[in-house]
């Protein structure tokens, strides 16, 4: 299994665009954070649903990751998610992803994702990223 | 019901992050053109799912607007969304949105995304949105 | 493309507790109707949640049918349904499924399920059947 | 809260198809088992898709009666699910569900699945419950 070192280098390497930090993965779940900025804020003081899937997805990329090694090609194949309550506008998000299924074509998980200082999670999500064919690890 | 001038306006207003361009709409259904740009790709040269995610959402907001008026706070309740094909890295993604409900609290929509150049779907969402007790329109 | 008597057949010998009448059939399309019975309603006057998912999920498996050939071993991966309006107790329900993908190994359909009488949708769903690696239509 | 035996005795009376055995219930979360009968067989040796999809949400709306009271009218308002391994066909199904928002208006929770006898759950499962407005609990 990589390290939680070596998936946060191949993360900003394959995915520059990144801003989850990785808190911390093993073999079935992982906890990323993330610093909520100005272009993630939505009318009436609150983060917008896009950057909530983002990180969710993002998520069950690392976990995914952790799961089977480092290939770059995995693709999110199916994303549901519920938002449940208003994340705070100047918070971070903190996504627990678990994955419930780790086979050679598709890992599927879930993922709640919580907005500091608010106890019970703002969105709840679950999702399929499939494992390209041949693909070998980095 | 809002002109597509008048919503264009509210969008860029109230959502300046947005970047989907919108092409057509009338009280059920609208068209959402998005100019794919270097942030948005993803290894193996394609268009990140968090991108498609974005403008699937932004195209069910569009149509909210236009099927109830112009409520700034109107947010997703929740979205599904399943990846079909590869978009192609340097072309536009067009959503084309319709509405299947139009409740007073809920709106409930689908979504086909197209990659310019690739005749079927790249994917294909559905989600809700929920209209706050009390909205009035702008 | 097997035809409807044939897919209706296979249906009948494969799936014997289907009670859903093909209706109409294409190569990326089908309608299904359901004579609602005792045992499907629910508290209220209404259809249960679900009757109207195995429906959703039958049409999803004739569209497929229809799509790849007679395979028996084609299995549901994923659903997703909004339920959008209550069905009327006493009428049949009719399902519209339209695929979006077909693939090798996955098949992508949504369905809208009409409750006759009612002119907009009682529920949208969206479904991935997929197709076991070697199956061969009967 | 209402007890075990309470929920049990008011499901039979107002969803008197209900199979599933209620296990467990606390105020967020819920466990019920299910016989799998001769009708609930697909092609291949195992449950069908629409049996495991019916327990899923009836172990939300245990949950819901759990968490609200026993209001006869609530409904599904959506369902996800994913699939994620072939049950046993000779064996029961047990759900695990657990609440993630009890609003005034929507209750939301996931569920995992299991067949007994196989250690991962066989699907995964999230839906939101809605409470008719002015709802007396029986």
């Amino acid at each position: 299994m990589p390290t939680l070192t070596e998936i946060s280098a191949f993360l900003a390497e394959v995915f520059p665009q990144s801003r989850g930090i990785i808190e911390a993965v093993d073999e079935r779940s992982c906890r990323l954070r993330y610093r909520v900025g100005e272009a993630d804020l939505r009318p009436g003081g609150t983060v917008s649903g896009p950057t909530t899937m983002a990180l969710a997805d993002e998520a069950l990329y690392v976990a995914t990751l952790a799961a089977v090694g480092l290939v770059p090609l995995a693709v999110t194949t199916s994303l549901n998610i519920n938002f449940l309550r208003k994340p705070a506008a100047g918070q971070d998000l903190v996504a627990h992803c678990r994955l419930v299924k780790v086979g050679r074509v598709l890992v599927v998980g879930d993922v709640l994702v919580y907005s500091e200082g608010i106890e019970a999670p703002v969105a709840q999500a679950s999702g399929t990223y499939s494992i390209p064919p041949g693909s070998t690890a980095a």
